[in-house]
């Protein structure tokens, strides 16, 4: 099988990685609008060629975008209105409600899955690929059943290969649940980034007193503003009412503090505490 | 020299194997409240016997307190009422202005040595002891001018031995500096965990979707109250000033979304992203 990776970055890198190791793909095409990147991809053996979208589109059996969100619905619809009905077109971007609406018509949509790995990392760029980054996450494929049955399979296969846990999903469910549980976290992290850096002036003391825990809490402020900002936009709805929630259990801390409320502090810190059990 | 642990948990249980892993300690004395903790400190090897405070006091040439923060001052006290000029008590924990405000005026002022390293995990009790814990990180010590040459440089010389850089601070100082780069982030952690629990309902889906980046933000929730409670009410005043920049940050990232202001957000996060020229 012949693979091009569109967007060799962070995401499109490890994934190019991944069919390598297990055997998934003979050739890997890249392709990537910024002709360096493209060019670090090929030297760093993330892809074996690097082609055009038309090159791309014409020779691959499995055509990836890995690019950021807001970019992925326009091109998938370029990339179905050219290709053939033995090819089969998948995308690995973080929101998926405004995607799946725009393609939802389209004559070729049985070619398209939209899937949605849960892995990443603060870095971008083909330096920033990780070797099996994938394998034993989970992978959220969405509106499976608007994909073709072989298309369907075909991917599938490939996560089940990288040992990726599927899991089906509408794509509003998708959307609602990746507000939660990844992109609150990345805007709690950018503004405690913002909250420190606005207020501590002697930044060597920062540096110098940092602890594990701050830059556990702090470390996803070094993501790349070009691929969050379309995720928080797509998912602007979902985004502004976890956020609104998030917002309003930071003040009734705040006010119980005011308040010395230490009865109300405990409850609220042993009910946080009950995290535990979710992540473990 | 003979050592007395006072509270044998993460912190001093950890403290407890870095003086015996570099030679620093012939006999370790372990006191706890607890006296199963006590017990299960023993069966770990973290002390070498287990001893009542008076008999801590008693024999130990240092005594260490490594209690939970609103314990400090009042043990501090009795203990300096009771110990000879060649004896050293120290502490270790994370807020300094009330404790040094405590001991201030007492005779015995000198044998005291107000220390915090930071480091520390989410885990609690003697289980929670790491080997090689604080090789690295960074100590503060407070007020160092409050204690006798001697006593100082007693404790100078186990925190560098153990490979600890040593930063000194007035209390006040560092109040305000670890509100900013600790006691914040275990309050945005416990808030984001409880921002999830209350929303999502399907919390199967948490576990399955949750990402490296939700649990590295969320990961502080597991915090124990019993220690977390005690510093955010002893620096309450510093942890509510940041607490309020921290709200104000998000909320002005909520109004821009709101507001679908795409420069301003971009913006903002290329800002936030500069908190990496602090970390790296």
């Amino acid at each position: 099988m012949k693979t091009a990776i569109i967007g060799i970055g962070l995401i499109g890198g490890s994934f190019a990685l991944s069919l390598k190791d297990n055997g998934l793909s003979d050739e890997i095409l890249g392709v990537d609008n910024n002709t360096e990147n493209a060019q670090r991809a090929l030297a760093l053996g993330l892809v074996d060629r690097v082609v055009t979208m038309d090159e791309a589109v014409t020779e691959a059996d499995l055509i990836v975008l890995a690019i950021p969100v807001n970019a992925i619905p326009m091109l998938a619809i370029k990339i179905l209105n050219k290709i053939r009905k033995d090819q089969v077109v998948m995308e690995m971007g973080s929101t998926k409600q405004e995607l799946c609406e725009t393609i939802s018509m389209h004559p070729n949509r049985g070619r398209f899955v939209a899937t949605h790995p849960m892995w990443g990392t603060e870095y971008s760029g083909p330096e920033a690929a990780v070797k099996g980054a994938f394998t034993g996450r989970t992978v959220v494929i969405a509106e499976a059943e608007a994909s073709d049955a072989d298309a369907l399979e075909r991917v599938e296969a490939i996560y089940t290969r990288i040992g990726m846990p599927i899991l089906y999903m509408g794509a509003e469910e998708h959307d609602t649940h990746t507000a939660y549980i990844s992109h609150i976290s990345h805007i709690t992290s950018f503004a405690l980034a913002l909250t420190v850096l606005e207020k501590e002036r002697e930044t060597s003391h920062i540096f110098d007193l940092a602890g594990s825990g701050f830059e556990s809490t702090v470390r996803l402020a070094k993501s790349s503003p070009q691929t969050w900002l379309p995720i928080f936009m797509q998912n602007k709805y979902n985004v502004l009412d976890v956020l609104r929630e998030h917002i309003h259990q930071l003040q009734v801390i705040r006010k119980m503090l005011e308040r010395d409320d230490t009865a109300g502090l405990m409850a609220t810190m042993e009910k946080a505490n009950s995290i535990k059990k979710i992540l473990e």
